[in-house]
């Protein structure tokens, strides 16, 4: 974001985006959207398969209460910790399945799945970050992806598909989407600027079949809210237009990569050896392995006092005191000189507690 | 809101404001909260009684998720339409409660609490708009209040005060919010600037005690979202200091009552006898009882052939087909040629029908 794109402001059309709007949101915006899908994977969509949602929270907010409750969702393990703390707000069960580099494992899947058919219950949602998982940096590869899906339509399981990093890939094509993948049916798949322009904009969409759009549409939330922030919603639709977004995404893009890879020099230049991590293709995070008998605990303290701040990893699993030695660092966020001593200094603090 | 409000953005504070915020919003609206609850009330509040919500609905709807599983969620009957939708969203249990001019009725509400109580189980909150509420235009004396209060603290029911109406005021001098009269324990109290400022920046507050609003603030939709609507609320501050805000809200009270004098004018002028409303002393709406054996959506789709658009009683009912005689008029949305218009057709129309 910089000062330039603020002069896009218009004061007629913010007068009227300071009304109530509809329940879908903004006009222009859901049109630029669909531009936006159409071109990025050739998908022909009617509005009535998006809406504008207040985040990506928003959607998986109004997905949980909506759809959550006719039994346990699935999620990765480990998984996104805001994500967890809502649908544990909303009292829901939740069942994790653990992942490999090429996504969540198959077997546990099937042995969750037979287990509920044997019980006489089924699953009511896949929670699933396919590109770059937050906060394991893995995007499930598109053959993971179909075997997926081939387990879970038979079952009736919804996939929500949250693929905020999506925009932010530095490298190869990514595999098709789920919803592309399912041609639509049973999927809902969760966008946001929050990644690529502003999180204080509160603005995402949700794209799914007309029939579970209308549901979130005609919800007490949005019938009662007018639509998805409308004033941030024609600031974005304004800046769009002009052009500016898409150099704007093109610039984080390169920064972000930079900053990655200046991330995985300094790794390899400081890390013990049996310190392990992963090389993301897109999106923010690291995701640090120690070896078992580490306490990541004691590691993010140590770190933290010499003013280097990681994320605990335990924190995005739903039984954490299982996985206490793993790590998150957020190379997206910090200038490469202090990323470099940052993570030579978090190199010392685990060498020094072998 | 006019173009010269738009002029308070600033570009600086904008760009801060993109930015992911406190999990309890800007701190400077949030200090201009206070010093207004002063100024109103003289209620010395702490930060720690306060956190902005991204309208009134973002209050209601934490509330309910994070308190209303708890055993049902006493309502006014009739109530706001999109509590109502959201509760039922959330698959929460009801029980409503009749009103009379003083506000929700203590019989049935005794009557109810000795049931729960003979069954072993608690009510998990009330649900009350105390000042002109919406529909009915009902502002619950202080008594009432009292003496609602004195039933409900000593079986732990939460009170939601949503009070969203009460800036718009005409005449008479407000009674002490239940948030105030409880000495601030078990109530919060929802304020929003959506009736008095925009509803497109769906921007609002909640008040409450410092262990309540610390577990909405520590709900999974504020900690992934970093705050309500940082950018609205930048806005929304900037314009306050200006000191444009009141000057406003003083304006629009003006317009609202004029409207109301013209409505009831119009009413008093073109109705027939058998038909009874009352007489707000604030806020939006009219509140038009027909005689039972009317059927009030016959009147609705009538009175829409020909322009006039009424809202139907029957969905602010939890059981609506038990009253289907009831219109609700909202007189502050409509000029006054208008609305004498509206309201002489929509009494044609329902003389036709008698």
């Amino acid at each position: 974001m910089n000062e330039m794109m603020l002069e896009t402001w218009d004061s007629e059309s913010t007068l009227c985006s300071l009304e109530y709007g509809h329940e879908r949101g903004n006009e222009e915006l859901l049109d630029l959207i669909l531009q936006k899908v159409y071109d990025e994977e050739n998908l022909t969509l009617s509005k009535e398969n998006l809406m504008l949602i207040p985040g990506s929270t928003g959607g998986i907010d109004t997905i949980a209460r909506l759809f959550g409750r006719s039994g346990p969702i699935l999620l990765e393990s480990p998984s996104y910790v805001d994500a967890i703390h809502i649908f544990q707000d909303h009292d829901l069960q939740l069942e994790s399945i653990r992942m490999d580099p090429e996504g969540l494992c198959l077997e546990p899947l099937k042995k969750i799945l037979d287990r509920h058919q044997r019980e006489g219950r089924k699953s009511s949602l896949l929670y699933t970050i396919p590109c770059f998982q937050n906060p394991t940096g893995i995007t499930t590869s598109e053959n993971r992806r179909r075997e997926i899906l081939k387990l879970l339509q038979p079952n009736n399981v919804i996939i929500v598909e949250d693929d905020v990093y999506r925009d932010l890939h530095f490298e190869d094509r990514l595999p098709p989407s789920y919803f592309h993948l399912a041609g639509g049916k049973g999927v809902f798949r969760i966008g946001s600027f929050s990644k690529t322009l502003a999180p204080g904009l509160r603005l995402g969409w949700l794209i799914g079949e007309a029939s579970l759009i209308l549901r979130c549409m005609d919800c007490g939330v949005f019938q009662m809210g007018g639509g998805a922030n409308p004033l941030s919603a024609q600031w974005t639709a304004s800046l769009w237009q002009t052009g500016k977004l898409e150099g704007h995404i093109g610039n984080i893009k390169k920064l972000y990569r930079q900053r990655r890879d200046c991330a995985l020099a300094a790794m390899e230049q400081y890390m013990p050896r049996e310190v392990q991590w992963n090389r993301p293709k897109g999106g923010f995070f690291l995701w640090v392995s120690l070896p078992e008998h580490f306490d990541a605990s004691v590691i993010q303290d140590a770190a933290e006092q010499q003013g280097v701040l990681v994320a605990n990893g335990k924190d995005f699993f739903i039984e954490p005191h299982q996985m206490n030695h793993h790590l998150r660092i957020a190379y997206s966020f910090v200038e490469e000189r202090e990323m470099v001593e940052g993570i030579r200094v978090l190199a010392e603090v685990i060498s020094k507690q072998q």
